[in-house]
């Protein structure tokens, strides 16, 4: 029996299709369920918790001590360090930290990544693995430090960018159509990526990023970043704007290459269905 | 006969064989040709300038005066303001300004599209129309103001928010490497985008930047956002993100439904492919 508290939730929902799949009776605990977080817990096999960032390390310290001791307490939760600590303390079952690396809405499971922090605990560790890699997950297995440090890169940058972007894109007030006219292949990506960006739900992406510790070096590093190329526009300065594309170059080194064709294969498929 | 000055570039060659294919002669001139630009241009129907946006209308100015009365002088400057003034100025031949909107190693010119600002003659404007056609090029016609102004956003924010993206990915310092075993799909999208960015010339992107009289507007509203989003972080101010996100949505409108389809079918070709 896998029980999940916050089983209505998009990801919670997510999490119940794949375990009902494969076999397990899964229990739904949310906050208009009949049947509470601590009674799921106290009742299940595997206790996942998949709640808002802001609410995980709480919900934990409530659930966790009605976990069975020979049970799996697992989270989903987009930053790592906070909630496993909470789960080793709060429980002695088993603890395992995930993170899906893709968004509730995914069309197919195949081939998507995870995270995982193992936490204590062997055995139910490789039955999580088991049923993940079932699906046709990829897993990532990392420490809670490492998995925060990375995500400050991968999501942290990766969404304040957007941000920036769809918020520079809305302050300048040129209507979408009329860029649309003109559309390069690249700028259509860019704008695919940005409105689905801004069409989710803004709480999950506030709470990745103000609570990751590594946000304030991210940002700050950003913004510099920022005014450096407005003051090489500026200036006309092309020796500075050739040195920060080869300082960049460098960064990717051997990525650029497959980068080339995946990007063209990408570019062409966009272009064979608009 | 077409004369393409600047043919041994990289648009110039893409040219070359778009024309060459169709059924024109063409003619080469560069800087290391025996054929001169001007013998070229005195010698062809069609003289198309593909050289460098900073010689474009220094270029045009030496070499209009030789583009024969009943000829076609044509250019595909990213900027479209100064060149055209330039090609009407300084030859009393029919004038079209085109501004393709694909980077020459395009796999397919199919559906790609080009932004065609006609400046004098309707014979040879008909007849362009008809070579790009030919090609399943997609024209958007408009004025050389209209152009640049939209530009601005197309290109300049475009280009200088991936920009700042791979500038500070370089200056944060977390090998590639250890984000890339994280990668979500969207993470892997921005890094392939970026590494092609920065894979070509930066004097393209620099001219482009720098010759559009909207880069200092654009800049300053990119570094304002920049600073209101790292206030926002830094404070845990979720109402104001949220009102950030309600803003972009307006902005985006009705693009947002079909920009969740188009960006789930490219997720779903990168997964199936990686």
């Amino acid at each position: 029996t896998v029980a999940i508290v916050g089983g209505k939730g998009g990801m919670g929902r997510c999490l119940a299709q794949l375990f009902a799949d494969l076999g397990p009776a899964v229990l739904i605990a949310d906050l208009d369920t009949e049947l509470t977080p601590e009674q799921a817990a106290a009742l299940a096999d595997v206790v996942v918790i998949s709640v808002p960032i802001d609410v995980t390390e709480a919900v934990i310290r409530q659930v966790g001590p009605r976990v069975r001791p020979g049970a799996l307490l697992m989270d989903v939760t987009s930053v790592k360090t906070g909630p496993m600590a909470a789960m080793l303390a709060s429980s002695s079952a088993s603890v395992v930290g995930t993170h899906p690396l893709f968004g509730p809405t995914v069309h197919s499971l195949q081939g998507q990544r995870v995270a995982l922090t193992p936490g204590r605990g062997d055995e139910w560790l490789a039955w999580l693995r088991g049923m993940l890699h079932a699906r046709g997950l990829e897993l990532v297995e990392t420490t809670p430090a490492d998995h925060d440090r990375v995500m400050a890169v991968v999501q942290v940058l990766t969404h304040f960018t957007t941000e920036v972007m769809g918020r520079t894109l809305a302050t300048l007030g040129v209507p979408l159509e009329q860029t649309l006219r003109f559309m390069s292949p690249i700028y259509l990506i860019d704008l695919l990526l940005t409105a689905r960006h801004f069409a989710q739900s803004p709480d999950l992406y506030a709470s990745i990023q103000m609570r990751n510790p590594q946000t304030p070096a991210v940002t700050a590093a950003f913004v510099q970043a920022a005014e450096t190329l407005r003051t090489i526009a500026q200036e006309q300065d092309y020796d500075a704007f050739r040195a920060l594309f080869d300082e960049v170059r460098a960064h990717f080194g051997a990525f650029t290459q497959p980068a080339l064709a995946q990007s063209d294969f990408l570019i062409d498929r966009l272009v064979e269905r608009t």
